[in-house]
């Protein structure tokens, strides 16, 4: 019933190579099937203004299309002279989620910029962004706990995203393009490993959604994140 | 417990006053507690250039915050020659929840747009911004109903939006500043009259919940909406 | 002879409501007829970079129109990007017009803000907000005065703007939205509480005036500005 | 008492010089003094939005200053990204005030653009491109006779402008830069050739003025600008 | 000699592997050892309104860095708001060099517009550019060509680029960033295949060059050029 | 052969007049036959961030056109709200140009900002602005040299710039504009006082050239520069 053929509750392929560009603190591509997502993770010893001097450290996010990423050819957002409402909606989202898994004490004064540069898209892009943002701030954290410039793990837990929906009137997991542009209800679940939840985005367009269906998603979300946390755990080694 | 003094699922008090601007074809100022919000709405025959055509209406949104709405004066969006995140991500979110009560077809190539200004910001002011809205959107319908300019109403049903959050680690309905700037989780929830969802937006900062606790806040939202919407039915008469 | 049936030398309807808005420290709402602004006043401790450490005080102001304040909607300036040339002008004049009723070293360096927000447009807004303004400028000294963080006074005297033109061979005062949009000849008269002119703009537009139609407006205005000065002593009680 | 040792009543030698650029089709350097300005005209067959089809002409012009016409380097607009709120203030006065001495219907819809830019500046900067932008477009006109693309002269009279102000307690005419920069009072007053008024803008700053000193003012204005109408019709021959 | 230890006229290894995205028409990932540029091209039936209704197609193209592809993490030209002028520069070079291999009559009213996206940059990205973009824009045309939509080939001749400076007093190929920041003397040459030069840009920043050097720098040029070609060849097969 | 009758290797009449603005601490008006260029030089005391503290001084340029310097009009960069990539390459390259003639230990940190602004065009411009912003810069470090600011004269050599092209098959020197639009290969070439290369930027649209053309285009440079240094020899006295 899925345009690829997929069960309802089954996830693309996922695939996470590290250590894929040489100036960054920590990177990966991460593929969930066609959509391929740059992670980079950028250490600064600076901290915006409005946290200097508290000790606490800071992790923010980054989000862009290359213009070919998709099926026909968008317009660069650096020609356009502004970020698209889209683009700051989903870097403030990864930010934030990130930031759900760090204990910023343990981090000190420090700031991790996670760059997420969309390469190829078939959906989900935001989602494989926070996944494959994780395993680069991961690794970029565990340079710093190396070079002995943090004691103590930051990390509290793996963060990991995942898109479910409501497509041809069944629930499903990990959306492609085919699928998001057809669905009437769809979002994003973002969890710890341990399956509590942080952030949870389900929106309607054109259609509703009862709390049972609400319910069903939350069971899919949980497979699926599950599956993606094995994933990173793997890649961080 | 709470500041205000409030029950855990006790709303501010609400009121909404139609018919404020002289100009607009639907207009009202909702009261939440203190936040106030204008709410006009503005018909107009031409449509967005991907629905020319189509024979398919538009609802959009625009949303602002006066300098001196807030506890300390904000640069005002104009002279900083753009529209904030924040701005950008809420007034995405006031169209989409609007459009989900529409009969696009019913509307036909109309466009409606609803602004949403806050005279004085103490909290939820993005709901307050949907509930009011969907006020002023219909009274714009009802002119045009009235003209016969549409045949059958367009609005399907009320929409109404509340927050919830988890507060001093109690669930609670309709956060008011105080609240807002001291719980980890909190979030808004957009429903239609008969508790249909259209979005659910929780998110955690420097927190997480559990499934149980996302639960008991659909349980307080459902309660704050059937109120909303009752408001809004009188307003509207 | 005028399209609101009053007399060439007839004010509209003046009303001045004052503590409109909980957070600014001094607020009201100006309505002349059906113009309607909303003035607040922001006290802050620091002030522009060209008069630090001079001692003295800064008063400015900003002005801006609610998208559906005017009869066809306006585009919001923080979506174009820019405040127009027609803000910035009127920004400029109201800011420049309070300044010359102020003794900025009793004021001592502190800035105050003044915005001017149009709520309803019918029109001599920039006149409305000028007089408006004031109202809000003398609550927030006000506020200084009783907190003892300023001495004397530092305001000399009220100030108040009228609007003047020909309109259809006569001279009015207080232009309405249709006379102003007819009128060849029309402009602003700024003056202190004893008739001093601070201000004075008078421009023709596909029309000339002669230096006899300049004093015959100069005397409405001095006639106008009175009255106003009337209605903002009895609102700052 | 002056800084120039000028009479109170004295203009600075004026000289206005045509045909200096050999595109534009009216083109003049007008000198007031020290103050040196540019003047183009440029026309062209399509006219705004707004009277496309009205069979009106229009009349517009745009003002800048080079980086280092002044005293001390300015930053360039260009690099600033915008025009400031001063540039913006004056092209519109420049426009309106030529506009008052044409007659759009002889001119049909045609645009002439005028162009003012400063190339040394000493006070007066706006008043010379009035005056010296007449005498450009004057030429243009010229050019659309002589070719039979206009029929009747659409200049109804010379447009001029001239600076007055408090300095130092005394009325004077045509200020420079170091009287500009002291004086509590000054403005600009723009003229038909017969004395007829097109635009006052006397505006002061931590000071005010009486009527009586206003009427000082305008006789002093009247003497310059027949002055300048003496070399706008001599350079023009 | 060199930091690397390659010889004077000795290149990086250079690899193309094409097809790296699935939505471009063209594609590749050009690799000039440690600098890596994806590039793509896309086909598009509209042209610029200057050529519109001319018969002749254009090549344009766009050039972007990712954040963290440099050593330190430059800032998102997207968030900056503007292109800034060193990108400017480099886009505009490399589409004005592959149109000069182009037959725009022959390609016919259609635009082809290269984006060159660095994801790890080591020196020499606007060379690597080119010679990947020809790359791109040839598998685009090669798929016109399979489709019937052009009739005989576009493209006259491969178009390559390569970087020569001197170093340490010596003339050297294919700079890398370590060469590229210290020498005094460093450009571009961008040949057809058969050693006819499109442009030529050799700048010195604190230094200057003869006549002498500027040949022998054209010397190296050439074998790295017919070197760049060959694999060109290669990759398109 | 050529439009204006003169010798392949003929340079337009060139005059260049010094202290053309009283503000400015070096200025001139070059002429190269109908391109006139204001060029101005201001001295400040502070430097670019990069090089605070590092004892060396900076040498910067700004290039604009006069919205009617061209047969017609541009749309002004101001209007238009930023430079467009054309000014941006200009600006740099006069900039990096005049650099490569100063000695940055001897200038101390001082920044001189050299303005170029186009009067009248007609081909050329950027070689008349690198060539005449060199004298304005000389007479800027004489002030500094007699004043005692800077010991040693911090310029190294006369730069100046000359554009050439293949028009119509042959090789010709200093291209007017009717040359410069039909000529498909032209480029600049920047040199010391002595003939040794700052800067080559020769490129072809729509055409390619030979390295026999290049070695005669660098011919006819020399020949140019050594007209062109004697010139500015002269005006500086």
């Amino acid at each position: 019933m899925r345009p690829s053929g997929r069960q309802l509750s089954e996830m693309r392929p996922v695939s996470i190579e590290t250590g894929v560009t040489k100036h960054a603190e920590g990177s990966c591509m991460i593929r969930m099937g066609d959509t391929h997502v740059l992670c980079t993770a950028t250490i600064e010893d600076r901290v915006p203004p409005f946290i200097k001097g508290s000790g606490l450290g800071w992790v923010t996010a980054e989000y862009g299309m290359l213009p070919r990423s998709t099926t026909s050819r968008m317009r660069r957002e650096a020609t356009a002279g502004k970020q698209g409402g889209r683009t700051v909606e989903i870097q403030r989202l990864i930010g934030r989620s990130l930031r759900a898994g760090v204990d910023r004490v343990a981090l000190g004064e420090k700031q991790i910029t996670v760059d997420c540069d969309v390469i190829q898209a078939d959906g989900g892009t935001r989602c494989a962004s926070i996944t494959g943002g994780w395993v680069a701030l991961k690794l970029a954290v565990n340079k710093l706990m190396k070079a002995g410039d943090v004691i103590s793990d930051p990390l509290i837990s793996p963060v990991a995203a995942v898109s479910c929906g409501i497509y041809a009137g069944q629930p499903v997991l990990d959306l492609d393009y085919p699928e998001d542009s057809e669905a009437g209800v769809d979002g994003n679940f973002i969890m710890l490993a341990d399956g509590r939840l942080i952030e949870v985005q389900m929106s309607a367009e054109g259609a509703t959604y009862s709390r049972a269906q609400m319910n069903e998603l939350l069971d899919l979300a949980e497979k699926g994140v599950s599956e993606l946390v094995a994933a990173q755990l793997a890649a961080v080694g």
